[in-house]
């Protein structure tokens, strides 16, 4: 028996440094600069895609007197789902699986508050997205922090292997990686779910892996991006139509089950019953019915890669220490000074907007967003310049 | 210090009924049966307001780059929703008050999960709402119920005022009420802020009242509904404006904190955490600019009324013990039978679907949705006068 008393303190402890940031930081107020080049969240800077516009109006349009009534798990989008995650991952998925849930963020949500019991460990990964640990919190659980070595972030199967005890029920996993833009391989993968199996088998109770997905259809260089549910039975996989279609406002995503998933049955209603709770977080009827249309958007993969393209090699002539990421919005590169914050506030003078790495448990790093515009690339790049002119001559 | 294990067991164990019938009851089997009349539900049972429709077509057509940005308690939607409180209710509310959830529900658990914590008790009046417990156990809270008498289901401040503890974080009311129908009157709802005051100042710490008004402008005959956030500060008032526009499948409601709510900015900072972790529970951006439009949308609430006026007698008349709602979709009535599951399974088979008042803690009564289309009232008033009979007849 643990104490959950002040689950709430901590959620809110986990997440200040972030909405302090987001508050008084260089974004909130430099972000309505004149000629502002904003690199720093993974928010649009150019107008929604029309086929996005298109299908939202399409759709409006109500066939039946059921076309706004209370949305459920609707069996339409989840065969839509099951079928193409079973066309990309090779996993017999199908629609009772999946979970819709309002993005990434309400799949993570309910899998955690779901699966997870007071008391119970949680590991995530160092630097992580900025809510995993509030998440964590949300369950009553215990996050634990693995952190990972740079400049490479690799999975570190042994770090993690080494941070399991008999209390972990979950291991949070994000390929493409936010913020480090590494998509992990095989070889990793593979024995991340060996230490899974094992530690399972030692603990008598499977140890969930959470594959947060976000990404995983923004990559680069033609990689081909391997689930980490391919090498592990007990894993939900977290998926976001948010990204591809640029339009994190409009929220639909889910929480998919492998086949192989343990008490499968159990499960589901679990997680049926904290989809509820969160609010009858389904989807909005309107995106429900959209849903083949969201499958066939996305924005332009090959303009994101052709701005890293741009920047990473000009970053690096101007004397930046930067990643080269394999999918993803982001670069990840060293503060030119050890204070990311300060360096993040000289640069926002400059005229560009970047996250500190801080904000991401990384100091002395920060992060680039490749949604930024064409036009935010050339004028970032000027503002890039003359930071690392001034850190250069200091 | 109170074991929170097992929370989401007792979650699935408290929506067990709801979910059973729902999956297996006489709405399942005899919905799509041709020529049903179904009352059983809040669902529309005709096409979508064209004026919904028409706000969601427009709103969709972008004005600037964040249009389908991440959206939060955005200030434009603060701004309409607290004016228009501010009218309803005489109460100097402001933006900052607001917290934007998806519907009802929404508001419900962010509210419950940012202000109780693991042991705290909350009461809740029965009959009452399908998941008001399930809420509850989600915080980790301890659902304490209190029994309203039929057939006037009158709210009771003394039977409140018992089953109040030390460890009381919160009582929840709704009115106008699902599924009683009643409207509570202003020395009921006085003697309940005299009730919550003095336990208040008894326990060292504020007693919240959740004031859910998700029917709040569904009322009947020129009735002047009067908010329960009138006669007590710490009042945390919930909506949705998925009644009015009956469209419960596109998500947009609130959780309003009176202006003298007890420290205000740091629950408004707990409310938020949950917003967040509720799966970035705000609602989608669309919803958030078509506010304005949503805010002057509303159903025929006059036809509700005259549906209502033509089923009560009609049924009295055939010897059903039925209440006259002053406002909400819902009759409550008598079952002929003991049995309100049997009798609702014998109506189905003769046409009509209701819900049976077993679901929402109401053995020996049944609801009636006034949501129905007038041709189904009228094969409804046949099936209604068939089992009469029958009952009669046994």
């Amino acid at each position: 028996m643990v104490d959950a008393s002040n689950r709430t303190e901590r959620m809110v402890a986990s997440v200040d440094h972030v909405f302090s940031w987001l508050d008084n930081g260089s974004w909130s107020r430099h972000r309505f600069d004149p000629g502002i080049a904003d690199f720093a969240l993974g928010n649009p800077q150019e107008l929604p895609l029309p086929g996005l516009v298109d299908a939202l109006q399409r759709h409006a349009v109500p066939k039946d007197k059921d076309w706004f009534a209370y949305k459920f798990n609707e069996p339409g989008p989840r065969a839509v789902i099951a079928d193409s995650l079973r066309r990309r991952t090779g996993i017999s998925f199908e629609p009772g699986d999946i979970a819709l849930t309002a993005g990434a963020f309400g799949g993570l949500g309910v899998t955690l508050r779901a699966l997870c019991d007071v008391g119970d460990e949680v590991v995530f990964l160092s630097p992580p997205w900025f809510f995993y640990e509030m998440l964590i919190e949300s369950a009553g659980a215990t996050p634990v922090r693995v952190r990972l070595s740079p400049p490479d972030f690799d999975l570190d199967p042994d770090a993690i292997a080494a941070a399991i005890t008999p209390r972990t029920r979950a291991v949070i996993v994000n390929s493409p990686n936010n913020p480090t833009g590494r998509i992990y391989r095989e070889p990793e993968l593979a024995a991340l779910g060996r230490v899974l199996e094992q530690a399972s088998a030692r603990n008598g109770r499977p140890i969930i892996l959470i594959s947060d997905e976000s990404y995983n259809r923004i990559v680069f260089d033609g990689i081909e991006f391997k689930s980490p549910a391919r090498f592990y039975d007990a894993t939900m996989t977290i998926y976001t139509y948010g990204k591809t279609t640029l339009a994190p406002g409009q929220r639909i995503g889910f929480a998919a089950m492998s086949p192989t998933f343990p008490d499968r049955r159990e499960n589901e209603q679990r997680v049926t019953v904290h989809q509820i709770a969160s609010g009858w977080g389904f989807p909005n009827a309107l995106l429900q019915h959209a849903i083949s249309d969201l499958e066939g958007l996305s924005i332009d993969i090959g303009a994101l890669q052709a701005r890293r393209d741009r920047m990473v090699p000009a970053l690096r002539e101007m004397g930046y220490d930067v990643t080269k990421p394999e999918g993803t919005f982001y670069i990840m590169a060293r503060s030119p000074e050890p204070d990311d914050l300060a360096f993040a506030e000289r640069l926002a003078e400059h005229g560009a907007l970047v996250l500190p790495g801080t904000i991401v448990e990384s100091p002395g790093w920060f992060r680039i967003s490749l949604t930024a515009s064409d036009e935010m690339v050339d004028r970032g790049l000027e503002a890039f310049r003359a930071v690392a002119r001034v850190g250069a001559g200091d």
